[in-house]
């Protein structure tokens, strides 16, 4: 029996630290796993900016409410939820994604959690875990489950790899360069077309 | 971080089976694993009375499609949703659930499949592992989730026994006196009071 899992940013949701650059006109916060691969490089260098930018959990929050789920994501993520169970596994924060999973129905989301201070102040993160997309991978095949996943960019390689079928949805050039043992679409109704024909035979 | 597992029949949902039976007048159809603590036992006796009957799939999903979520359910649901992730475990199919699952806004569900003849009646089962709900537990711990479960009967014991904090939720007497170690409790506010106590601590 497969069971999906997928990514959320850059697959159902905009990238919330670039729509946060944006809202905020903070150019640096517009760095995402895309151009730092090393994820607590990238989050110490965002903390840090936050700081210096007196910017509270509650300055994110509000820009994020305002972000809305891509074109056509709803759709496709219930087309998956009326076929297939899926776990959406993310290095997102809890904290940041409640109203996101809201407006998509709140599928099942596996991330992180910030630390906040009682000023509001968000001062670090707890990573569940290590590695943590490939272990939700292991996890659910000791489950029994054959999974299939797909994911953007370069944290969700590990996801990806230890998949037992895995596409690349909307990758940056790079990304693509780099992976071509993953094939890559930028479109729904093609991912949607893979994922039916992987898992009927 | 606590996630939370629960059962989905008596839970969420009335118990599948006796619905089949009251609507298809088939008595013996009334047994649940509150009866018959042995599931495989329970599966074949239920499987040889259907063929018996000449009951066909498509016959029992069309009773399941007429069963309506607990009330206060779907409240109760959207609560746990909005405040933590859920993964319901359950011992029914994939083939039976899908209906139900939508009533209830898809949450995650793991559970079983059945093994369908071309002609539409269900020849077998198949079990995604033995002792399924407890290995789900085990899998989300080590993913470092804290677990809190909740179920009604016999086959939740080793889910709730492996969970971190465990409650039963409208559980037959007999299960009330043979797990005296378990709080019970067949309100849905009093089970959200006690969710909201255990993960707050």
């Amino acid at each position: 029996m497969y069971i999906i899992c997928s990514d959320l940013e850059g697959v159902f949701v905009p990238e919330i630290w670039i729509n946060v650059a944006k809202k905020t006109g903070i150019e640096e916060l517009k760095l995402t796993t895309r151009d730092i691969s090393d994820y607590d490089v990238l989050m110490k260098k965002r903390l840090a900016i936050l700081e210096a930018h007196k910017l509270k959990l509650g300055d994110i929050q509000a820009v994020i409410k305002k972000i809305d789920p891509l074109e056509g994501a709803v759709d496709f993520l219930n087309w998956i939820r009326e076929n297939y169970q899926i776990i959406i596994v993310s290095d997102t924060f809890v904290e940041f994604a409640s109203p996101l999973m809201e407006k998509l129905g709140r599928p099942t989301l596996f991330c992180n959690s910030l630390i906040v201070e009682p000023d509001g102040s968000i001062s670090g993160y707890t990573l569940r875990q290590k590695d943590g997309k490939r272990k939700v991978v292991q996890a659910l095949k000791n489950l029994s489950y054959q999974v299939l996943a797909f994911g953007d960019s370069y944290n969700d390689m590990t996801m990806l790899k230890e998949a037992d079928v895995s596409f690349l949805f909307r990758p940056p050039a790079n990304v693509v360069e780099e992976f071509p043992d993953i094939q890559p679409t930028d479109d729904y109704s093609q991912l949607k077309e893979w994922i039916t024909d992987a898992t009927s035979t």
